[in-house]
């Protein structure tokens, strides 16, 4: 029998958190590449926090995956078949072509990745999306100085642990916010940082404790209670990265935020003179890639940035690892091995 | 009988909105200046709402009046008597001396003004603090741009008839908001803006006509009912100059608004790409006085700056239009003729 291409579909738009049934896994037969596509064989596919977004159809930054389509997603794998001259079989590449072991993708949508430099999957996660993710943030909006601090929410997760880091690079003291103790010693023996804070703990006593001076930059990950907590701290001049609130993706997707809580009270960022800056990578972080991806290659070769991978096997356990990763169950950047 | 200093001085701290038996009028002997002082006569004595901030010993940007101290506003006025040689006797000059009709004060703490330029209050807002505030916060965080719609609060006061009006020579589409049929006339009327908004009517079907695009540019001068109103309108990449939240310095004057209401959830930070950004116009705002002055007096003596001036007569005035200013009742840049 030939092989087949194994795909997970949107069946519907989750209300609330997602559940297997917003999802289908089907097969469908190899496609085939047209005059400029290439036919990737996918090894790895990322599982991040925005698709989320791609399964609701209130307005956002980016359009909604259409029902029955297969949900987006960045992955990396092999060139099989190339029908356009700047790829070969063999080649590893990344594109965004999602929750599927095999595409037909247009060759100008593909990323070529160099294999001898990193393991494949680190193009999804440390060299990849999350990773500019981070690094575009501190660019543009964190700009953390020396001596600082730093307080990285989801602190273990993919840009998490990739900002905390290279705030210290920076020169910077980083507090990491994590769940539960393995990944709060995680992050301070693994990537090194100055404090770490349980969420499910005290987190006002444990915030007195690490930032007895209060907080310069805070990436914001998590919304919600951690926010709410944090907000309090900031400094003068203090700096509120906007990367995401995962706390509330469940319930409001949308540009609009409808159904969210309310958020803080805005008095302080007059008096504190603060600057709250929201960010999608997408916009212009991927112009900046090569920049990116040099100096992290050198602190990588240097052995000053670490990562930490969650791998699951087998791309039928995607919608369960996906909805794992929105109650944060994934511990380090969560990729798929699909082939 | 000698000449008398008549002085407004805070006599306690305000619990709520302040009342007049939170300061006192009292009188004193001239001020006899030092060597290194300048006397100065007041002619006029703004009153700003950053002043509320001052009565109150919460943690802020700037230390509180002490209890039995003059309250601190700006002053202009001629010089009497100089024991400094950079002033001479008929000097028109502005400070930060204060609620009273004389002060001795360190020449180094005195702006010498042109009166030939404009009229002498006119230090006190267009060109004075209120203006300059306007102008950097378009500078520094608002940049609109030609085209782009700029919402203003508090439109037709100090800083937002200026702030509007600066934002319509830039080239943007201004929409003021402000309380009464006579306010929303003046700045369609007098300066100009491209639609008013009456905050004390349906502040929603008003914005949805005024702004059927969404809002670029927001100058938040007022927060409550009218930022809950503006925010879900803004269009990606928006910003929010956070110049100062009048509706709640009665309740929550410090820096961790404590007894403040809620704001707005920031999920829409993110997903628009949104800036929010305080500032204090003392933190570098003086150090582009030059350039913030020449520009402004170029559109005034071309026509193309108006500004309207709300004139209380008598020092003793000052507790009453202070307290009227917290509650909007002022039209225009409200000043007291002291002299």
């Amino acid at each position: 029998m030939a092989e087949m291409n194994t795909r997970v579909l949107l069946k519907r738009r989750p209300v609330g958190a997602p559940v297997p049934e917003d999802f289908e896994i089907a097969t469908a037969p190899l496609p085939v590449p047209e005059d400029g596509q290439v036919l990737v064989r996918h090894r790895f596919v990322s599982l991040d926090p925005y698709m989320r977004g791609r399964m609701s159809d209130a307005k956002s930054y980016s359009a909604p995956v259409a029902i029955g389509g297969v949900m987006e997603a960045a992955a990396v794998g092999e060139v099989v078949e190339s029908r356009d001259p700047r790829f070969q079989p063999g080649d590893s590449v990344m594109n965004s072509m999602g929750w599927q072991q095999w595409a037909a993708v247009p060759a100008g949508k593909l990323i070529k990745v160099d294999p001898t430099e990193a393991p494949l999957s680190a193009n999804l996660g440390v060299l990849g999306m999350p990773g500019l993710t981070a690094w575009v943030g501190l660019e543009d909006i964190g700009q953390p100085k020396a001596g600082e601090t730093v307080v990285i929410s989801a602190a273990s997760g993919a840009v998490g642990q990739v900002a905390g880091q290279i705030a210290k690079l920076r020169g910077a003291r980083v507090v990491g916010i994590a769940g539960g103790v393995q990944k709060c010693a995680f992050i301070m023996e693994a990537l090194g940082f100055d404090a770490a804070v349980d969420h499910r703990a005290d987190l006002n006593a444990q915030l007195d404790a690490a930032c007895p001076d209060g907080i310069d930059v805070y990436w914001e990950n998590v919304g919600g209670a951690v926010q709410e907590a944090v907000f309090p701290r900031f400094r003068d001049f203090g700096r509120m990265v906007m990367c995401g609130m995962i706390s509330q993706y469940n319930i409001a997707p949308g540009a609009d935020a409808a159904g969210a809580p309310a958020g803080p009270n805005l008095g302080p960022v007059v008096r504190k003179r603060l600057r709250i800056q929201g960010f999608i990578v997408f916009d212009s972080g991927w112009q900046r890639y090569g920049q990116f991806r040099a100096e992290m290659l050198g602190w990588m070769n240097a052995g000053k940035l670490h990562w930490r991978e969650d791998v699951v096997d087998g791309i039928e356990k995607m919608p369960q690892a996906f909805i794992g990763l929105l109650k944060g169950e994934n511990f380090g950047k969560l990729v798929v091995k699909v082939g």
